[in-house]
Parts: C-alpha cells; sequence; structure tokens
C-alpha cells in the first residue's frame, strides 16, 4: 500500500459503464508521482490516505465487479511526509 | 490508476489470437514512458485517459478472457499534465 | 518480496471496514522509499522484515476478504541493509 | 503492457517442470532495462514485440497451468523506439 | 519475469505458518536492487536465476498456498550480466 495525497476529482467526458458511482480521485506521491484512485470514503483535497492496489482494489470499492486498480483505503491522521 | 496520453494506433504483423477486436494503441506518461493499453471506448490522438491495469483491466476490455494488463477506462476532460 | 524496515504505526481517522483488526504499519526501503502493510506478527519499530505482495498479501494477512496489497511475511535476523 | 526488444534466448541448465515448452526470451527496453519473457509466437532476434503481464500473461501461453508473468503478444510492424 | 543473482539464504527469526519449508533467498539485478523469494530449485550463491512473479510465484513454488510473490523458475547458464 502508498501514501498519497488528495489532489482533485477527475472529471471525465466518457468513461466505461462499469466504474460504479464512486469519486474519481487524481492524487500525488510526496516526490509528485501522479496516480488515480477510486475513492468510496469521502476524502476532501489535501487529505493524506493510504491506497490499496490490484485485487484487493476491485474488494475495496465495495463491489469485486468495479473497474479499478486502486481504491483508497483510509485517511491518515496528521500525516507529515517528510517525517521519514 | 494511472494518467497517460494516447500517441497513435500499433499496427502488428503477427499476434495472438485472444486479443480480441479492440484497437491497440500506444500511450506515454507526461514524463516519456511508453505504455501499450486496449482501447474499448473510441480515443482519437493527442487524448488525455485513464488506464487500468491487471485484472480489472481484462474486464474493463469487456471480456475476461481479452490477454490484456492495460485497458483505457476513461476520457480526462480539459487535463494539463503540468498542473499538478 | 522486499527487504523493509518498521517505522511506525499508522494512526487513521477513517478506514474501510474489511481492513480487519492487524495493525498497519507504515515501513521504508533502505533508500527510503515508503510502503504500508499490514502486520499480522507484531513487529516493532526499527525490525527489517521482509513483505509478501498482491494476493498472496491477503491471505499472508490471515483472511481472504482482508483489504491489503502488502503483508509482513517475517522479521529477518540481524539484517544490515548495506552487506549487499 | 509494454512495448520491448527481443535479443536472444535464454539457456537454462535447470528450471521448474510447468514451465512448458515454449521458448524463453530475454527482450530489452529502449533505454536496456532487461525482462525475460515466454514466447508463443516465434519471434526473432531485433524483434520488437509487445509484451503482456501478469494474470493475462499465463492465458497468452497457452495454458494456464504455464509458470510466466510476462508472455509476448505480438509482433509490431516497422517500431523505431525513438519516434514517440 | 526478472533476471536475478542468488546472494544468501534469509535468516529468520519469525515468520508465518503458511510460508511452506522452502529456502528464502536474497537476491539483486545486475545494478544491486534487493529482492526477496523462494527457491524450489536448490540454488548456490552466485547463480543467475530468471524469477516469476505474482500469482504464477505461488504455483512455481509448488503449492498455491505457499505465501511468496516471487519464486525462483530456472539457473541461466553462463550469464553475463553485461552482455546485453
Amino acid at each position: 500500500m502508498q501514501i498519497l495525497q488528495v489532489r482533485q476529482q477527475l472529471v471525465l467526458t466518457s468513461r466505461l459503464d462499469d466504474m460504479g458511482h464512486l469519486p474519481i480521485k487524481v492524487l500525488t506521491t510526496a516526490s509528485g508521482e501522479v496516480f488515480v484512485a477510486m475513492d468510496p470514503i469521502g476524502t476532501k483535497n489535501g487529505d493524506w490516505v493510504f491506497t490499496i492496489a490490484n485485487s484487493a482494489a476491485r474488494d475495496a470499492a465495495g463491489d469485486k465487479r468495479y473497474l479499478t486498480d486502486l481504491t483508497v483505503g483510509g485517511i491518515i491522521d496528521d500525516w507529515q511526509p517528510d517525517q521519514m
């Protein structure tokens, strides 16, 4: 699992039917790498979260049929990215 | 999931039978890394899209038997790669 | 599998129900890259461990339903990260 | 999926029984990173191909029991690695 | 699949029950990146091998229940890492 910061919701002009109705968020690592994840938790921009990848991501989104490889798993309390 | 830009369709001289009939596209990250993905959406060159990897990629292509590890999931509206 | 050092327990303000009750730990590689893993072993901060990824991570956590892509598999005896 | 160039067949002194009888090839990315893949297509050294990873790689090799995480999916017509 | 060199057996003070009884080896890439893999082949330190990742790794270890994401698949004959 990875630690990422929520940056914005993704606005899509077309998408697959089986994406479900969860918001899709753009997130970045502390070093600026960009990822996209489903958000079943209801995060706000700026939140630090951890994300779950691959097959567990589909169950984490709430339905094994959802088409995702990355899902937000939880919001981290008071994370300082350079505390490591 | 990742954000990639569609660059061109891939022209193949031979390929496996179970690839299905979807177009196969070459895509790049903002920093130039190259990927190949199935495209069930009908993207145009230059479109910014997000891609779904691994087991969900097969369902995203429309049939669990399709031989893919990366599939286009949606077209992003008005993406600026350096807005992050 | 990877070799990582346990740094701290992750404090979460909200998380998915199916994470189970195992502690979730922050770990770093020898070069400082950050990961998050479930810990069914009971590691202490500073321990060097190896981690198991993806589908095996769920079984390693003790229950296939657990939402994880990375789980601690064992504590390494007397590891010197720069001995390689 | 990735774009790789076939470099040579791999010569093995011992290997697992369930690898099947397909040739195993060494391939490199345009930047020189080395991978190993099963080749059900019959590529020649120097061919540019795309490769399929993870669970789809096993089906791509022709039998779900084959022990592979990377399989050649097709030969690319007239690929120029620096055309991107 | 990847090409790695076997460096040493991993000595563990505690580990999960379902790891099975195969030796667990530390391996490095030609550029020094460190991985851990199960070894059903009986490699010696210094051997160059290729490794199988993710779901195929579990079957490669000889039992789908084994908790591994990386398993040695074969010993490479006379590999020169800088021959590529």
